[in-house]
């Protein structure tokens, strides 16, 4: 399903192209695949250059692994069990130089995300990142060390037949995508105030 | 200045040119491809779709205005002050809807902001993020309104002469960029296990 979204101003196809759908394809992603979505987050930006994430990664290729993350997700979510990929994002939230809380952890964490699911829509594949899982029951299945906080959930794989979800989620994959209006998001260096754009 | 990474797996070349130079041209950027940038960050994905992500944008055709927000900066990021447009980014921190705490508030402007520093590289144009201002100072002169956090200062423009820097500054944009390993960042579904690349 083609989701290219209209804006006023012409945005880079990759991220006019990427959306959060409910339908997934059976098919696997290939490791090599997985290693590139991987490595477009790994060279993310970050505060001091502290890369606070870490994914999780689990594909179908191993039965309990993949049950580890999609255990943790809650019914709302469960079409997500039909990806062949789950991730679950995570961030260490001081610095690992001196120990003191890191504002940005979770931040950051979001502009290697982006990279991430940016570098699927490259390899013709969609994602879809939930909040809805349950956070502790992920901390503890996963052994996360302590200082390290389970951000988000994200389902990857190959577009699926919008028709094999329930109807209500059958009709959401075909809703035009929406935002707030530019002039919402965007102001000038006093909030209120309108954004040079001309 | 080509600072391309090697990578193990390939990346998008939108993710892999992206880099953090402290060498900015005087060159100003047009108020339409500001405004793409904008666009770009507009359409990024969040928790319910709430968009919790404000830019405050400051160009050098409107001095006082450009002022407002270096004025932040901290001595260290005075580089900055020669780049011809700086935004704030900023984040609402609890639900529209409901007024509940948003946890992946930061998370999610930093997924817009991901765009926003993408779609710059895909105009022929630098990005830099910065943490080091003065949030307190921030809050007040923008004069946000109450439930909104600054985040991160952005230096925007097109690419500089690293000899105009400091030298100290003007080495460091030469050096390699660098990250921690992929086996760092990324294992199987719990902490520690090799993540699934083959």
């Amino acid at each position: 399903m083609d989701k290219t979204i209209e804006t006023t101003f012409p945005v880079h196809e990759l991220i006019a192209r990427r959306w959060s759908p409910r339908a997934f394809a059976a098919d696997p992603v290939s490791s090599a695949t997985l290693g590139s979505l991987l490595e477009a987050a790994r060279w993310a930006p970050s505060c001091f250059n502290e890369q606070p994430w870490t994914y999780l990664v689990a594909t179908k290729d191993d039965a309990e692994a993949f049950e580890r993350l999609a255990s943790c997700l809650v019914d709302a979510n469960g079409w997500a069990k039909a990806a062949p990929v789950l991730v679950l994002s995570v961030a260490q939230t001081s610095f690992a130089r001196n120990g003191k809380p890191n504002r940005h952890a979770l931040h950051d964490v979001g502009l290697a995300t982006e990279n991430f699911v940016l570098e699927a829509v490259s390899h013709g594949l969609v994602s879809h990142q939930m909040a809805g899982f349950d956070v502790e029951r992920a901390r503890e299945v996963t052994g996360l060390p302590q200082g390290h906080e389970p951000v988000a959930m994200i389902a990857i794989g190959h577009p699926g037949d919008p028709a094999a979800l329930p109807a209500p989620l059958a009709e959401r994959e075909s809703a035009p995508r929406v935002r707030k209006e530019l002039q919402q998001i965007a102001y000038g260096s006093r909030w209120g105030d309108p954004a040079p754009l001309g």
